[in-house]
C-alpha cells in the first residue's frame, strides 16, 4: 500500500494507473476510519482496480466553534485499516497541500445546501463541494463513495458532480450500524457511557416514523412532534433539527408522500450526531 | 471536422483520443470567431494532437441588461473558420445541455474577481468560471487556450485551475489587433464607422501610458487622469474604468512598480470595449 502526502507522486501513479486501463475507486474521508469507511472500502475494492482513500480533516467544513481542532486523527490505526481492507494508495495530504496561500476558488450548491446540516452549520457544504472537487481532479476516480449516513452531503455531491459533468460515479452505500442502532459515526467517541446509551434513541425514532410513514401516517407536524419528545425524554440534549423531506430534491413534506428522507441532527454531550432513514410514503394500495 | 451538440458522442470520442495517447488542445469560445479566437486555435494545432473548439454564448456570463440576446451568433462562418484552422471538434451545446433544469452549482473565485471588469458586470465571473468548469469536465484536455485580450479571465481562469487541482495547463496569447491598434473583438462589429475610428483611442492610450511607465512615470494618478482625459476627447463615450494594477493579484498600483497591468473598459455606442497592455515598471538601473 502507498502511503502519499503530496498531489505529484499520486498524480503520476494514477496517471500510470489510468493509462493501464485501470478502473480507480474513490473513498475521500476525514479519517478516524470505522465500520461506515470500511463498508465504502470494501464496495470499491470490490468494483475496481485501484482503490484510492484520501484522510484529510477539511478545515473548510468546520463551521466556526466547531470541533476542527478536536477532530480525532488516530493515522497509524487508519492506516492498518487501510491496508487490511487491501487499499491501494491512501493519500493524506496537509492542509497547505490542499489550500496553497492564495487559494480563492470555492465550489458552492444553492437550494439543496440550505435545508437540515446546512442551516445549522454555517458554510459547511461549500467545503464540502470545495475540498471534493480538488480531489476529484486529483484522483480523476472512476467512481468515488459516500455514506448514506451524511445523507444532505451525498445528494449535494451528486449535484455538483452531474452540474459540474465530471465524468465520475457517484455510489452511496448504506449507513452502517452497532448492535444497538447506533449510526458508527467518528464523533460517538466523544460520547460518555451514559451518552452512548441515550443515543439509541436517534435510530430508534427514526425507525418509529418510518413504521408509522408506512403504516399509512402522512402528517409530518403529528409525527415530528411525536420524534421530538422520544428524543427529549432519552435525555439531556440539544435537537439542532427534525424533519421529514423529499428524498431527491430536500423540500419538506408537510404531508409525507412519496419517497421520503427522515432525518435528524441532535447534540449530545460533546457530539454532534445525524442520522436519517428513506421510506417511501406512496400508500400501497392507490 | 467533427460538429456536435451533446456531450455524450463528444465525451466518448474523446476518451477514445485520450486512450491513443493523444494531447487534447481546447479553445473556449463564444462563437463569432476573428483572429484572435483564430491564434488561439493556431496555437492549439501546432501543439496538439487533437484540437476541441467549443461555441457557447454562455448565458450565465451576461449581466442583466446586457447584450446576450445581440451577441453574435454566425454559426455557418464559425464552422468554416475551425474547418479552415484544422480544427478536429466542434463542440456546439445548446443552454439546456451546459445548463439542464435544476443546475445548482456554481464556482466562484474571490479577490480577484471583484476589481475591473467585475466591479462593472455582476455575477460575470461566477458565470465564466462556471461554465468552464464544466467544459473542463466535458472536454479534460491537456491544455486550453485564452486571450490576453481578455487579461483578468485569463488571471482568473488560471487561478480557478491550480486552486482546484485540473491537470491543465493554461496558456494566454497574445492581443491580435487590427493595423491600426484596435484590439479584436466580436463586439467590434456593433460600432459605427465613426465610432471604429474613435475606439483607436483605447489603444493609443494604452501604448502612450506604457511609454510613460517604461521612461520611468510611475505615478498612477497623473497617468490615470491624462488616459481619461485622451479617451474622453477621442469622441462620446462611457468610461468603466481606467486602471493601473499589478499584474498577478490586481491589485491597485498607487505607484506603478514591477509587473502591471494597464487595463480599461470603455463603452463606446452599443458596445463596450476593454483592452489592456503589461508592463514591466521595475527600474532598470536599481
Amino acid at each position: 500500500m502507498k502511503h502519499l502526502c503530496t498531489v505529484s507522486p499520486l498524480c503520476d501513479y494514477l496517471r500510470a494507473a489510468r493509462q493501464a486501463g485501470k478502473r480507480i475507486g474513490f473513498v475521500p474521508t476525514m479519517g478516524a476510519i470505522h465500520e461506515g469507511h470500511r463498508s465504502l472500502i470494501r464496495a470499491a475494492r470490490a468494483n475496481c482496480d485501484e482503490v484510492v482513500v484520501s484522510i484529510f480533516v477539511n478545515p473548510t467544513q468546520f463551521a466556526p466553534g466547531e470541533d476542527y481542532e478536536a477532530y480525532p486523527r488516530p493515522l497509524e490505526a487508519d492506516l492498518a485499516a487501510c491496508q487490511a481492507e487491501g487499499v491501494d494508495v491512501v493519500f493524506c495530504p496537509g492542509t497547505d497541500e490542499m489550500y496553497p496561500p492564495g487559494s480563492a476558488t470555492s465550489v458552492s450548491v444553492t437550494g439543496l445546501t440550505e435545508a437540515l446540516c446546512g442551516a445549522h452549520r454555517s458554510g459547511h457544504f461549500v467545503g464540502v463541494t470545495t475540498v471534493v472537487a480538488k480531489l476529484f481532479n486529483i484522483v480523476q476516480p472512476d467512481v468515488a463513495y459516500f455514506g448514506q449516513k451524511d445523507a444532505q452531503q451525498a445528494i449535494v455531491i451528486q449535484r455538483m458532480t452531474r452540474d459540474l459533468r465530471w465524468p465520475i460515479e457517484i455510489v452511496v452505500c448504506p449507513t452502517v450500524r452497532e448492535a444497538d442502532g447506533l449510526a458508527l459515526s467518528s464523533r460517538n467517541r466523544y460520547l460518555t457511557a451514559q451518552q452512548r446509551k441515550q443515543a439509541t434513541c436517534l435510530s430508534t425514532t427514526l425507525n418509529w416514523a418510518k413504521d408509522q410513514i408506512e403504516a399509512g401516517q402522512h402528517d409530518t407536524a403529528a409525527l415530528l412532534a411525536e420524534m421530538q419528545r422520544k428524543i427529549e425524554v432519552a435525555g439531556p440534549c440539544t435537537i439542532d433539527y427534525i424533519e421529514i423531506v423529499d428524498a431527491a430534491n430536500l423540500a419538506p413534506q408537510p404531508s409525507a408522500e412519496g419517497p421520503c428522507l427522515i432525518a435528524l441532527a441532535v447534540r449530545i454531550g460533546k457530539s454532534r450526531l445525524i442520522d436519517n432513514l428513506l421510506v417511501d410514503a406512496t400508500p400501497t394500495n392507490r
